[in-house]
């Protein structure tokens, strides 16, 4: 994280000094020359893990489901020798899905972005077991999951297991959400897995083959040529960008009389793209996109897509457009898959949208399962349900009432529990927890604080909760948090190192899992990229570009994938992206 | 060429100093370099050919079917832009085929060696009209080819059109002959095209996977895991090597408990692999294959293939035995391409089994069509169908008798019309065509020769008539001769350069096409490569993969592929090969 945190510490220097940007690969090459430095730390942490001598008592087995961002940065970090891994996905793969737009276009190559899960686990002084298989039930009552082989295509047979389980990882990520648009699933293409980048790839070239053949009318040309993106969140954005940047820099040199006829138009349902990102980012990438010749159609729905148009309601007005179009990208959000949601029914999560876990990602309802990643959701735990319990925790000579020494005790136990508090207090420009009661309390600070008056401070606490966001950060994040907790699973069994149990006694055994924002980058093609880090730092341009490659370049998996993606990069400097069909 | 040539005149030194062919890629580098120099001459040649002002003349439309090594050698050499030209193929890239073994386990990735026929044509000085579609069908009566779009998976409808030409070169090249062994077409895996390799990948590594669930019974795992190659030609040795290699360098470190599975058969019809090689390389492969543990099986025919097992007949005890198996791959030659076939018929050529040309490439029964590489083979005239031509010729004062001195005027003439006439004399180690006919002689050399005499002298002579291989090498030097001729149609009708026409007055427009045989490579894995020049020189070890290496990288169609696939080479080494199923 080394590359991260520098320059989450220094972000205000871009904004002031763009070209510093550039200044930043020698820092890649620090962040990277930095992978030898942890790779000597994982050895010597290796051996903190006294390896059990054989008998003495039987391994618990860890089933891993999913090789996505979640599920590989688990494994990566998982260092105790004393549980039996296996890890079940459709993919032999960890494919680093940021790169997944610039794949479509063939800035960079889909190999160069994926490295095989037996390769990551191989480095492990243990064994860990991969079937590269469908896991398309998860029975949490009888600690089973059941699987199918994914060689439908060369093999005859789905192959079907069941594998049993101690502890349950499930990280299968989500899929993309229709929103049950008709015809979205079988005209649209998505942008979530590497087949899913090399098909668009072939599909543009396909477009301006088809296109040069000599019996195409000229409005049928057009139609073929106009490339629709739908949603203006940063992968259609991207993808937008990057379609403009092959368009333009490479494809009409090749096919120059294609190039009036080409069209890319960008929809999306809200009145601005990237609205997650800062205003002045929404703003400079729409202005960008109109100078580009990017057609961006906000506030406009998709409510049909076939296989030669695609119709869209004004919101406005209401009225339905037919665009005829050649390829519809669909890149609107992500929704549950169908064995999440089945295995939500069996445990009773059944009117949530999605699998519900608590602060340690452990799953709501059934012992020994966590989920991490896009699958699952952190439910917070509300101040105001445990008001009570707090109260009477503090309240330890059971006097009925406290006063804000009391609480003292039991302050960093509640800021840790419901980071909420936390929040409201920095909304608010509170410096403690004291000031808070403070302002509901009457002037006197020893007289005794009723529970009443503490509802009232923390009613609008709980309104600081969000949810977080269904990105690579957070996935990654809380499978190296996972691992965490596995490697010292006895450990802190032993010595609980987390928040007091206000309901119960005793200590929770680790630290709730805390999401870190690292900022997030949006390429806008054109060697221009927009960055946001936490707080209002905003930088766009060339100079994020360049932060853009370095960050990415740096958090690549392997040794490997960072020449092939460097290399790539500069192929592509050199030669242009090429325009061969496979 | 200058790689070839400069190999083909030192052959022996790597026989008596093997650790000289290290050295050889500093040689390889001079012959890269050498490419700055041709392109130099590329550009002074160009301004041979004034341009012709507009509405002089009609230009003569060149039709090219195929962008093979055939057509994409005919591209790149044709210069005279004269010319209106037109490209129909399926495929709109060149692929490099001597590397696809090395795409099939990803020694070399299959974009490496992939380029789009519009960057190889934008570099023209004219236009070159590249159409991506399949030609079904020629009508040579009417000047016309039909042809279908193959973007028949993206978009619905295949377009169908006509282009009418003035001159058509085929250059579609062959299909993988099953000698209509059942099963073939269906469950085993050719080897020609780029798609095909990529598709071995994928089923290797699905191999492997499966081989690996829990659910799979020790019978299955053999079975799967069993490779059969039906053919000992070189693609099919060298593909067998590159498995060995990938699996055991590669494979059995992330698939450890695969390894004591994995096995692979040769199986050939002769008696030895690499049959058409020197006797040493044949039994060099075959004691390298056996001490690597490649099962090969020679003297076996393959009768039936199907999804579980393949079937071969033992020629000497006619037993036949099934073999289970999890993939076959085929590579055992070439047939006629169906649309080839059908444009025989419309020209008469019935009987034959490969669409026939001259000795000047022109399609033999039909008028300004060409045929180049493996669709088609040259038709060489045999000396015996014209002996009364050729002695009338060299009669001129039509004595009906003729001396020695007589055939002096038109010794020259016969030797390039019938290159079999030199093939012979050096096999009779004859100084020349005086000798020849000395031999049948009496004595005195100024007593008049008889026809009978000269018959009888050269009755032997067509014996020496060879077909050429359906190689790259002739291919590409089909391509180039052609593309002269094109280059120079106008001069040359003018001032005709080729031999005497004995059955008719005056010469032939052109020189025939000679091809030269400048060696030929087996791969043999393990880093060994056996390397034939032509005679006998044999070189066979680590040296010859480093020329290997340094030919092919220098023989490569551009910068690009030479970068890549040169890159590709190093990752191998230090990385080894990927087994992510992408």
């Amino acid at each position: 994280m080394s590359g991260y945190s520098f320059f989450q510490r220094f972000p205000k220097v871009f904004q002031t000094h763009p070209m510093l940007g550039r200044v930043l690969v020698v820092c890649a090459v620090t962040a990277v020359s930095g992978g030898g430095l942890m790779a000597f730390s994982d050895a010597r942490q290796k051996s903190m893990y006294a390896k059990p001598s054989q008998g003495e008592f039987k391994k618990k087995k860890v089933v891993v489901v999913g090789t996505g961002w979640a599920g590989t940065s688990f494994l990566k970090e998982l260092k105790n020798p004393s549980y039996d891994v296996h890890v079940v996905s459709p993919r032999n793969y960890f494919a680093f899905t940021p790169l997944l737009p610039s794949v479509t276009c063939g800035t960079v190559e889909a190999r160069s972005i994926v490295e095989p899960i037996r390769s990551i686990t191989k480095k492990k002084s243990y064994d860990v077991h991969f079937k590269e298989a469908k896991c398309y039930k998860i029975d949490a009552k009888n600690k089973k999951v059941y699987c199918q082989s994914s060689q439908d295509k060369n093999f005859d047979g789905k192959e079907e297991f069941a594998l049993d389980y101690d502890y349950l990882v499930i990280a299968m990520g989500a899929q993309s959400n229709t929103f049950n648009t008709p015809g979205v699933m079988e005209h649209a293409h998505f942008l979530k897995e590497v087949d899913d980048a090399l098909g668009i790839r072939k599909k543009v070239i396909d477009a301006f083959e088809r296109a040069s053949l000599p019996s195409i009318s000229e409005e049928e040309k057009k139609r073929i040529l106009h490339f629709v993106v739908v949603g203006g969140g940063p992968t259609g954005v991207e993808f937008a960008a990057e379609l403009h940047d092959y368009v333009y820099d490479d494809l009409v040199k090749l096919y120059p009389q294609s190039k009036d006829y080409v069209k890319i138009t960008l929809i999306e349902a809200g009145d601005h793209i990237l609205n997650m990102f800062d205003k002045r980012i929404s703003a400079f990438a729409e202005e960008k996109f109109q100078r580009d010749g990017i057609n961006v159609k906000t506030g406009s729905m998709v409510v049909k897509v076939s296989d030669k148009e695609i119709s869209t309601k004004i919101r406005a007005t209401g009225e339905v457009v037919n665009i005829p179009s050649g390829m519809v990208v669909w890149s609107t959000g992500i929704g549950t898959r169908p064995e999440i949601a089945d295995f939500m029914k069996q445990i009773g999560q059944t009117n949530r949208r999605v699998l519900a876990t608590d602060e340690w990602l452990r799953v709501e309802g059934c012992d020994n399962v966590y989920a991490i990643g896009d699958c699952a959701t952190v439910n917070q735990r509300r101040v105001m349900e445990d008001i009570s319990a707090i109260f009477s925790k503090a309240d330890k000579n059971k006097s009925g009432t406290l006063n804000i020494k009391d609480f003292h005790d039991v302050m960093d136990d509640i800021l840790e529990r419901y980071p909420q508090v936390k929040l409201y207090l920095k909304k608010k420009k509170m410096k403690n927890f004291a000031a808070l009661l403070k302002n509901t309390q009457e002037n006197d600070q020893n007289k005794p604080i009723e529970i009443d008056n503490v509802k009232k401070a923390l009613t609008e606490v709980d309104s600081q909760m969000k949810n977080l966001p269904p990105t690579a950060q957070v996935a990654y994040q809380q499978g190296n948090y996972l691992a965490d907790c596995f490697n010292r699973m006895e450990q802190c069994e032993k010595n609980p190192e987390g928040p007091l149990r206000f309901r119960e006694s005793g200590r929770h055994r680790f630290h709730p899992f805390r999401y870190r924002h690292l900022g997030q980058f949006a390429p806008l093609g054109g060697e221009q990229t927009a960055f946001q880090l936490p707080g209002d730092w905003v930088s766009i341009g060339h100079s994020s570009q360049w932060l853009w490659y370095s960050v990415y370049a740096s958090k690549l998996v392997s040794w490997r994938t960072r020449m092939l993606v460097i290399s790539d990069w500069g192929r592509r400097f050199i030669f242009g992206r090429d325009s061969s069909k496979i």
